[in-house]
């Protein structure tokens, strides 16, 4: 088995051991994007030289026995181009920042090289991770004619195809899970506002969220810790304790294609056959407008974010874009927020009942064509509501593709909704 | 008259129409700079080269009758060093960020630079305009021995002692409303959410507001246009149609010293005698605990925006701001968050019944000493129900020190409230 394919904290552990060396992982990356990438096409920039010498680096430091960097000592991460970089380009696939250079790192950035990751490179992304943008050259490892989603394409594309155990991504809509379950990974979505945006491009103030790919919940749960994204300490519960899951259609069901309808019926099944308790979770009517709302806030608070670039550089923008940056009444804002705000502690109270709920991802397998990454409608009201929300691969579809299902927790529950997630990924991944 | 005295409406008027070139305004702002800085300390950095380089750029476009830059055609501005600019140091007032430069500008800048505003230089600010951060040396101009307020210090203090006729400043309690007070200058904190935060160092999520600094109201009205900060088009009413105001003590009242009390009795008495309708608006007991939910909010969102200095520099960060990084519960934040987001439409709807609010700016005249940026007990509520605000000088306490009054009204009323505030800042003004 090649070190690419290790999760991030086997090759952590096996670092640790002295059995890996971050120099080995880091080239068995590089090798694999070698051969794949010019199908897959999952990297705005690739920084091969920069990754071995950070590699190197680790290496050395644990060579002469001192104390590791942090919990991804030497651990090689990709990072989505709307996220600044001290070294590497960032672009935001944009003409207007076509070799452009922030100069410097992200927080979240900083927070991984502290922790002692290694920054392969940055990942393709839909122009500025907003609606209407330009889309990334992306294909989906499972069937390169086929989107692997947005807006996070290439950090989803990257995890799923072996490139990098672990990717950073972002989601406004959709932008984090739906590429995950149409890639077949794990992507973490945590509440809103627990990780820092600073040096993150920004498109709606009220719904940016930074978040992970990985290949299993382990990984993403390693860097939920080294963000320090916890909640109140509580007991995990398990299996053997009877888990109580809510299974929620949300009020979008009739979007959902029949793989998705199949994959929450046989998830519950699943669920049930292992002893859970699960319950159907309907949401009021009032839910019902919540994806509209996101998509009212979305484009009101993207007008604020982009005026600049409407003042510097108009025809550098996409058409889409600018289409969407047309006047949203303040008053139709208003009320999409303090509907989306009055519903927050309402979810927060129903998801309590539950040790998780799920839902459909996406409407189902990734569409054909890369001209459009798909519909965020299983997305948007989640990201609105701020909860945490957590994608498990595992069922497929009829074409033989993934069909994820998401864990969603209320507000603040990180750490709780991921240990439910172990504990549900493994029922999902069982042949059956 | 010296044109550095000049507001920049007046300054704009006159360079449009040839009367008034941008090189001398420009060189008097300098030459003020020059004079008074040694006292004042309102600067972190002033770029004397790049501000007369770029005056003389506007000069020329208007000898040669091309189309004006926009609004700000020529017109010198102060940024407050929170906000980078890709051809000044920022540096936060952070021994993490001495000599640090941006290499960009924050989307504020690239707005006003499209406006054709001269960037002076980078006014000082509280250490990350954080909750317990380094102060700023600056002096209030009234007085070199009290403290201009802050966190936006050298903004308030620049405009205050004529260097610039305008400055940005940003508001996560009081940062720009009290200094304003303290300093007696105009000041105006907009809805939240109306200005992008692109390029400014992040404090809290939910708190943080962009706005600016002026010695007429017309001024902020032509930099709220700038920066397409407006309402829906609403009847702008003026004293003959008959102005409701609501005066408001707001639930801090007992922290008010005598000369804000008098201050609020003076403004209500001159705005009846004009004929306004002046009523006592009192909140209910649940807008009470509204202070100390932002200070929640305040400092949860604070430890989640600071973590990556927390990380990477942790011995450079001031004991104060490493004080307020003391995890807060979530369950706490939860709660602040929705009762805040409760209050919001509550208060909109309150303020609905005037044309305007008025309330304290702060609890006095600037007290004594520079160690201190005094107290943020009048701003905190308003910043967390996201309304606009906006301060207005004219009247003075026993020791002949400006004492602000602020007018507020529901959010994104932004442009109603511009048109009431410059009928006020008449009466506040006048001579008695």
């Amino acid at each position: 088995m090649s070190a690419n394919t290790l999760s991030a904290s086997e090759a952590a552990a096996r670092i640790a051991a002295g059995e890996l060396q971050s120099e080995v992982l880091v080239r068995a990356c590089l090798d694999r994007i070698a051969r794949r990438e010019p199908d897959v096409r999952a990297w705005a920039h690739v920084d091969a030289e920069g990754a071995l010498r950070a590699a190197r680096e680790a290496d050395k430091v644990q060579q002469c026995n001192a104390r590791p960097l942090g919990p991804l000592h030497g651990i090689p991460i990709g990072i989505k181009d709307v996220v600044g970089t001290a070294d590497l380009r960032t672009e935001y696939n944009s003409e207007i920042y076509l070799g452009h250079r922030t100069h410097a790192d992200a927080a979240a950035v900083t927070i991984l090289r502290a922790a002692g990751a290694v920054i392969i490179g940055k990942t393709e992304t839909v122009e500025f991770a907003a609606w209407g943008g330009r889309v990334a050259p992306t294909g989906n490892p499972h069937d390169l004619l086929r989107t692997p989603g947005g807006s996070s394409s290439g950090s989803a594309a990257a995890v799923a195809d072996c490139m990098v155990p672990i990717a950073v991504g972002t989601q406004t809509g959709g932008s984090l899970i739906r590429p995950a379950s149409y890639c077949g990974v794990v992507g973490f979505k945590p509440t809103f506002g627990t990780v820092s945006l600073e040096g993150v491009k920004r498109y709606a103030t009220t719904l940016d969220t930074l978040g992970w790919y990985a290949r299993s919940v382990e990984d993403v749960a390693l860097l939920a810790r080294v963000f320090d994204v916890s909640d109140e300490p509580t007991p995990k519960p398990t299996l053997s304790e009877t888990l109580r899951i809510g299974a929620c259609r949300t009020p979008y069901w009739d979007a959902s294609h029949s793989e998705t309808k199949a994959a929450l019926a046989e998830a519950k099944r699943r669920l049930s056959s292992a002893g859970a308790v699960v319950t159907d979770l309907e949401l009021g009517a009032d839910f019902s407008a919540l994806n509209e709302h996101r998509q009212t806030v979305m484009w009101a608070e993207g007008r604020v974010n982009f005026l600049d670039l409407q003042r510097a550089a108009p025809d550098k923008i996409s058409p889409g874009i600018r289409k969407s940056m047309e006047r949203i009444s303040n008053k139709r804002l208003c009320a999409a927020l303090d509907q989306a705000a009055a519903l927050r502690p309402v979810f927060d109270a129903l998801a309590g009942d539950f040790d998780a709920v799920i839902a459909p991802s996406a409407p189902g397998e990734a569409p054909i064509g890369l001209g459009s990454t798909g519909d965020s409608i299983f997305n948007g009201l989640w990201t609105l509501l701020h909860v945490p929300c957590i994608n498990l691969p595992g069922l497929t579809g009829p074409q033989g593709l993934p069909v994820g299902i998401q864990l969603v927790g209320g507000r603040y529950t990180d750490a709780s909704l991921l240990a439910v997630a172990r504990t549900v990924a493994g029922l999902l991944r069982r042949k059956v």
